[in-house]
């Protein structure tokens, strides 16, 4: 892995090509963004921690038969910031899974926050920085051309199974699953797999032994409302994962 | 209609209530806003055109089997300003075609302003100045049980068998329906009627003769975009649907 050309430097990773064109690698950065980028900081070790994370939850969902595009987050390099990804082209659109009702979806709808979603909402935004990655509704994606019909019930259906696996999973580790967004991308011969990351920064996580509002927040929310302890909220998220899976 | 109390006032009307219970009265008024009541003025004519416009297309819509609030628009009775209704529960949705892509869709999306969207658009917004109408996808009008499956099947039928007649009828008058809204209300028996108003404070119209992109515009947008001659765009809309009718 000597060699190695920087193909996109996103807020929160860095993804490089390889020598190899089958391998990519993300670089798990700390810095820190909310509100569109608006808010900007740095959370110490959050891209060791989202790194270990993501690579056991994709690793979890691979072993219930979901395609990801993980391959292998070798240890001992980069201070364990390295994930190998498979190459995808990335959907454009973020999928988001609410099991109880949180952020936006509270300040638009007025629904109260910890409201139990059910069935769980399964949402789509447009990935798109420059117009603030707006709510789609079905009928709007079919107008933008940006999916087909076929793409977005395949999308529908893994974001159910996933969300299934993980808040199962987390549950286990006493963590409430309160929403989270997914990204999915094709692989050459045109799979559907999930891609980016699954971490603190793009889960809603609520510590169960803990009913106090802010203090239950293990996750980004602890830096979008300035709530402090941000390092050992993810810290303790990963912690948990740990133990829960040794 | 002696004896009135007022039951609501809104942005651009009064509702009262007369000593019929079975009739309301609409009181069409000149006030403008726009971008949620931030924008206000006054346009000169403004209710006494409104009212004249929505009279003609509720009439339209009753004679092709649509069920309307509508009753009467009596005549030389404050300059012309009011239109008798049926007492209505107003579902809080407001409902939007959209036959080609204006305003916030395509600030929302990025779809170029004029590209004709086939099938039409039916959307969804949260009648709810305080979180500023914002979209609702089907799946958050079940989260939030605003209206069941049913009547939002209902409205989306409705609302596409409006447009068709709508847009015919302003083909007729050579004038584009580029989008419009609709609301609905539920009669004492839950009878499912078209309520508040068709106008050119509620569709997007532009002029077939013009192709200038501000010069067509007959309708709001002449308020929003401070494109002047609001008025005479107004008096344009109604002098061509009284030119095609009569």
């Amino acid at each position: 892995m000597a060699e190695r050309k920087k193909l996109y430097e996103g807020k929160a990773k860095i993804l490089y090509a390889t020598e190899d064109p089958a391998v990519l690698v993300t670089y798990f950065k700390d810095d820190a963004t909310a509100f569109n980028a608006q808010k900007r900081g740095t959370i110490v070790n959050k891209g060791r921690i989202n790194n270990a994370v993501s690579t056991h939850l994709f690793q979890l969902l691979e072993a219930q038969g979901i395609a990801t595009h993980w391959i292998d987050s070798p240890q001992g390099q980069a201070d364990g910031r390295e994930m190998w990804v498979k190459p995808v082209t990335i959907v454009p659109l973020e999928v988001v899974v609410r099991n109880l009702a949180a952020g936006s979806l509270c300040r638009q709808t007025g629904i109260a926050l910890g409201t139990p979603l059910t069935p769980p909402l399964v949402e789509f935004y447009y990935k798109n920085d420059d117009l603030g990655d707006p709510l789609l509704t079905c009928d709007r994606i079919r107008a933008m051309d940006i999916a087909s019909d076929d793409t977005v019930t395949q999308l529908q259906q893994m974001a159910q199974r996933i969300n299934q696996v993980l808040i199962n999973f987390f549950n286990g580790c006493g963590i409430t699953l309160v929403d989270f967004k997914l990204e999915f991308g094709t692989l050459a011969d045109g799979t559907l797999v999930l891609a980016d990351e699954i971490s603190p920064d793009t889960c809603r996580l609520w510590n169960q032994n803990e009913t106090d509002e802010s203090r239950r927040v293990m996750d980004k929310d602890r830096f979008r409302q300035d709530l402090g302890d941000v390092e050992s909220g993810y810290q303790q998220v990963l912690d948990r994962i740990l133990a829960h899976t040794s």
